[in-house]
């Protein structure tokens, strides 16, 4: 580089010592001086540029705390800008893991959640609670409360079991012990936690048929061998076979208001299973987001609340009651396990974070939360409602058939066989309308004319808009499947 | 149960419902009522308690949705509450899989921060910066906004990678590219990541020698050999001969103020070990939480900056200049590992907190961070200062030599050999004084000798009591140890 082009005003009022710093970093961006290159001495320049020593010591320090320039002593000052680095070809590809080559990259919870992120899609996809009912003043009051009262405590590391007086509140709402609950970010932290601890690489693993997503993703990231167990026949004599043919290391399953499907597990079922699941020795994990979420009635009590044999792990969520961004649930289970996957979690975040499990526990604590709960099962029923009063009005008929949700926030169906759901969501998601289809909640293939509607997660006033472009596109598909029989257009 | 003894007042205004809820909920408790036994009908019930049958059919519905009782139509109502549950004796221990027998659960992290949880405890153990550094007002005030404008982004699904405004913002600090940034729920977060995407089990990693106990934990866990590389000596011939004979999948090492020693890997050094990761195609991970710590003068480039290879993840946090409650940390790193890393990342937790990155993101925006960074900079270094003059004026000459930091939170000192710093811990915990014992930052069973302090996690008036303290056990240790040689005591 020529230094002798180099100029600072002195007239301009702009300390010498920032003009230099600026015309030398712009000399390093522009591509004048060169990764490697020698800067003159500061002796040298302060005397080209007539600046004092000390202007061109202070611009040189200042570059090198930016990591644009690097001094040594008795060498020199030298560039150390680095070039773009998405140039460098170094092969990564060739450096990843074994096990990242089982993890299936087709339609993940992730991809899910980028078009729910699209703001301007009317999405029933995501499974996400009415957030206009979020009490976002009584949560800032308590976030200044706990900042007040426990600051150490909220910003200081918290326990990797959770901040005590959240367990013991999430205890004694589930009418458990302290000891037994496990705070997480997120179920989903709890179902990897459980896979990595209680399963091996090939193990089998019996669950809903159709079942949650997330729950098929990590088992089969875990390596293990998916056995669907049909969860809208819930036959006692089919799960017995596949667990005495296939001698799982777990059973999962989503007993009360059932994602996908909605199905309540009955009373008499639930200590069926329980009893198998005994006499097998084979652990049960609940997974159970929705026990709160009922529209009508209560549900039947949950599977570890029946358990005389210690042989559950119940895992749930503040994500379908509160807020998902907040990302805390919990679960609850023997000691023992609780005292496992708590080394593992360790190595997954170190804990939760302190101050919103302190504001939970804050709500929690002053009866909040059972207004809240209140207030949002009478939104979500409202919604459902209107979900409900719009398929029946505009969507043709036989094209789409599904249950009324009694729980949850999601209402499942199924098209008439000509359709595929994602060739439907294909067309869908053009007219700016997301749902989840079936295939997402099945481990087999199966599902393809099934689907899934989030009937919460939108604001009410869109939800017949959403139904209706979904009703014209299934009207004109049903019209031009008469002529063309099953679709020929391959998956997306 | 004897329901002849069933008392309900008609007079006291409370509601008869309420009443009889309470009193059976209590027989249910007391074990009066069994698991499994039949309520009376609701009209034999009303009939003999001289009720009307709706109360007791209000009742045994509340008694129902609190899951102590379960109707079932055409058989009646019974009694479905379980067993305290730890009295159960299932199996657990042997159903975890191969892969948490190779956790190690001596001295971990977890264990650490118990220690650092009591309060009454001086600890030096915890490695947090000065929580009284906290900008609390400002944080509420950020909340607030982050809440009012952002509500569905701060409190629905965020993707995996981050919200997009946060991962602008570290990027833009960084001078990278937001889509190299992966948000992530801490550093630790960051190194399992990392670990279940690059390392099969038996791969080997050449890591600081001392270095981090969680990198050591998480490598570990993945079942990967750790070999050890001298931090104060920092020899590349060294290096190389341990890259020639191990092939290891990774280097891992903290060149900046390194934890636990304090070191800083001269530029020289960072250019040699680049060309020779490059030389051998074997990535870097860059942990690097302390470049912001500085306390006298900035430290040199990163790794990242000076790579020219695409080579290095760099790993960070604002655990340590901000809270480690809130558990945000950041990576940069190609974007195809971005991509491996999030995909992994979706079965930990989804997403990290959605409002506390949106609330770091206001901070960041806003100028205020960088004014926090200066204070938490002046209090670290007064903090420093007392920690050094009190060891000065209270630990007997030569039974303990330190180094001075320049920069983290910790100062790395060794004492005198008849003295094991385990040995040292248990002395001063009953004494309510807390320090990392040296071993746990060695994977060999190294550092019997040495010891870390965290000179910023305690109040600063606590400091010099905590270090009297430490230095009275010291003393009796020295004169003791004068007498009988060599400890005769075992390792606890």
């Amino acid at each position: 580089m020529d230094y002798s082009k180099l100029r600072v005003k002195r007239a301009g009022g702009r300390p010498l010592y920032e003009q230099l710093v600026e015309t030398l970093e712009g000399a390093v961006e522009a591509g004048e001086l060169k990764n490697g290159e020698r800067l003159p001495s500061e002796r040298e320049l302060a005397g080209r540029l007539k600046l004092s020593r000390t202007t061109v010591a202070g611009a040189y320090r200042e570059l090198e705390s930016r990591g644009l320039v690097r001094s040594h002593v008795g060498r020199g000052t030298f560039v150390c800008a680095r070039p773009e680095p998405s140039d460098a070809p170094f092969a990564w590809r060739g450096k990843v893991s074994a096990s990242v080559a089982r993890l299936g990259n087709s339609l993940s919870l992730r991809h899910l959640t980028k078009d729910v992120l699209n703001m301007k899609i009317i999405s029933f996809a995501a499974s996400s609670p009415s957030l206009e009912c979020f009490p976002v003043e009584a949560y800032q009051r308590a976030t200044e409360r706990v900042l007040h009262r426990s600051r150490d405590a909220a910003l200081g590391l918290s326990p990797t079991e959770g901040q005590p007086r959240l367990r013991e509140l999430v205890a004694a709402r589930f009418k458990t012990r302290a000891e037994r609950v496990l705070i997480l970010s997120g179920s989903q932290q709890g179902l990897d936690l459980m896979a990595r601890c209680l399963l091996d690489p090939g193990d089998s693993v019996v669950m809903d048929r159709p079942g949650y997503v997330g729950a098929i993703q990590t088992f089969r990231a875990a390596g293990a061998n998916l056995i669907g167990w049909d969860v809208l026949r819930a036959d006692l004599g089919e799960l017995e076979d596949l667990v005495m043919r296939y001698r799982p290391k777990l059973i999962y399953t989503d007993p009360t208001f059932q994602n996908p499907t909605g199905r309540v597990l009955p009373l008499r079922e639930r200590q069926e299973l329980l009893k198998l699941a005994a006499r097998y020795r084979v652990p049960i994990i609940e997974d159970n987001p929705w026990q709160e979420t009922y529209l009508d009635a209560p549900p039947p009590p949950t599977l570890y609340h029946l358990d005389t044999h210690n042989i559950v792990i119940h895992l749930s969520t503040f994500s379908k009651i509160f807020a998902p961004g907040l990302r805390l649930g919990w679960l609850v289970a023997s000691e023992y396990i609780v005292d496992q996957l708590a080394s593992i979690k360790q190595y997954e975040d170190v804990s939760s974070e302190g101050l919103t499990q302190l504001v939970l526990a804050e709500l929690l604590q002053g009866g909040l939360f059972d207004d809240h709960l209140a207030g949002l099962r009478k939104e979500h029923a409202g919604k459902r409602d209107l979900m409900i009063k719009a398929l029946r009005r505009h969507v043709p008929p036989r094209s789409f058939e599904f249950n009324t949700p009694r729980g949850g926030l999601h209402l499942w169906g199924r098209l008439n066989e000509g359709v595929s759901a994602r060739q439907l969501l294909r067309q869908t998601l053009a007219k700016g309308v997301a749902f989840a289809p079936g295939e997402m909640f099945y481990s087999d293939g199966g599902g393809r004319h099934e689907l899934r509607l989030c009937f919460t997660s939108v604001a009410a006033v869109k939800i017949e808009e959403g139904v209706k472009r979904l009703a014209e596109i299934l009207a004109r598909e049903r019209s031009g499947a008469a002529g063309r029989g099953e679709y020929a257009v391959p998956l997306v």
